[in-house]
């Protein structure tokens, strides 16, 4: 469906975001449906991601607060791994979800920093 | 934390986001309740907007996202105003929505995406 | 728990909360679904709104904080008229959407008070 | 509407959906409150689904994209074994995720396409 | 950016959805962001209402119950007139409605009503 | 508005709502931000819990809806035992939940009733 190129350079945005370990555990949506696994590469991180006017990092600010203002729990994990990855520090983290506050309510702030928290701690436990 | 000098600090980040028109629309809220416009310039502006870790155009990034995907169409529209005031261009506005897309869904992009003309269509007509 | 008398309840509930020009301008739902109007009189507004457990002022700030939460705006201000209707304050209202700023965020919150301001500047005008 | 056979419609429409386990699972809602219960299989599986302008079938599109689009994932786990209970196909729930995948975003869309996963492969391990 | 064949079945599948008028309105995107148009064309109708393994009629169930979820009534507006122009009845979406009361609660499916009355009206006044 | 007070009035409400061992767990966040963690005792709890045109039961029928219509439920399953905490009944919470199934859908209410069921339990245990 996509054409070749969005697949690769959503596959090359995705190893710049996502450990191998990560990268791997969503080969668990290949496996049900390879149509949709296609869409995520090519349209996601291809098309989306891969567009070059916003770095990774000003899409990463976009992903976090989006993710925070519907309360996607789980993919704000996985989004906090590949903000620091791409060199965001923990500090910066902290001050989208403290913003974040104002616009969507201490509930799902609160919630993100304890994810946060977890996050950061499993890099010191290292 | 919170001092004499957030509604002070309030009211400077304001005068950076929003034009004297949008400020003064701002009053109908001061108006109806002077403790909730408080809080609104001393907690929303003061200290959150005022925190110096990250600028203004990186908190924008969040607050459009947010307004976005929170389907909150009416600040949004004001904070499209806000977004050039601070010097964003217009491309970046429309690369947020377009990633936005990837995030919330199509609806909530277009729906943002005839918003942002509007606003851009305004300053041509000046 | 459903009976005959479900949808009388809801009619003298409504009669309480709503004023004979909103109950007239419902009825457009009643012209293009009479079963949908049913289940609004007879399982909302009977058997959730009529059981006694709580006021009708208790169940206000139930349903003017869920309204508020989900941006449904439009029954807000329907809900706004109600709320006055049955005794409570302006002061009560106002106080509602502070609470509410905490936890939904500040957008959703200012659009309220915005709408909250019409209705009450409605009663002033007359 | 509302009338004494909404509660035999409303338990007959869930033997259809509900397997012995689950029905009994959700005994823990008629313990803590035999009201809401009978609300529930009065109203929502009696005066709702027990209506017989659409099919079943076509009320699970509508639950099914209703829960994904507001992210209720537990209830959309219980609704995917209710949907191949009577007669949709794998291939079926796919699709209805991935054109959710367009109208809310690929967050939600994903962690759906997880749990269809762990349902499809709960069959299998039988 | 998508491929030539997207972009032709999402043309294709517009024109069996929306009207004339309604094409031309949809411009104001292409005006704004040429790509951001393509993606809705390419991606959005091509890739995932073209798909052949459910209906439009089958599709459309899904979008209005995402739109009404989500509380996106303008976008709700133009898919009640593509459901009848795809040959879908009006007792269809009425259904569609009603079954969403009880999924995402009475305010948003009051407002989706309104707006179907609208819609049908407007069907009735040529 | 703001003041010393602030954070001595939230320390003070919170001592109300919460026991020990829920404050304590409560620290995680003050470890991660202490920034933040003083925006939610000084802001959340002194400025907004603290303003006294409202009892505590009036704000937690607040809380409490709107972490049902938001669906945060881990907030939910700490302001349900703080509910009960200031004296609220069971039955209270059970009816804020019935009032809600009308205003948000039943899937968010029965997820709600599950939690309620769950607390309730834990007392008995004792």
């Amino acid at each position: 469906m996509e054409n070749n190129n969005s697949y690769e350079t959503g596959a090359e945005v995705m190893d710049q975001l996502f450990s191998k370990e990560t990268q791997n555990y969503m080969q668990h949506i290949k496996e049900i449906s390879p149509d949709f696994w296609d869409m995520i590469v090519s349209f996601g991180f291809g098309d989306l991601y891969g567009r070059t006017a916003l770095t990774l990092v000003q899409r990463e600010y976009i992903t976090l607060t989006s993710l925070i203002t519907q309360g996607a729990f789980d993919q704000l994990r996985v989004h906090f791994h590949a903000s620091l990855k791409i060199g965001m520090s923990q500090q910066e983290i902290i001050e989208i979800i403290i913003q974040c506050a104002g616009y969507v309510g201490f509930p799902k702030a609160v919630h993100a920093m304890g994810i946060a928290r977890d996050v950061f701690k499993s890099y010191e436990a290292v």
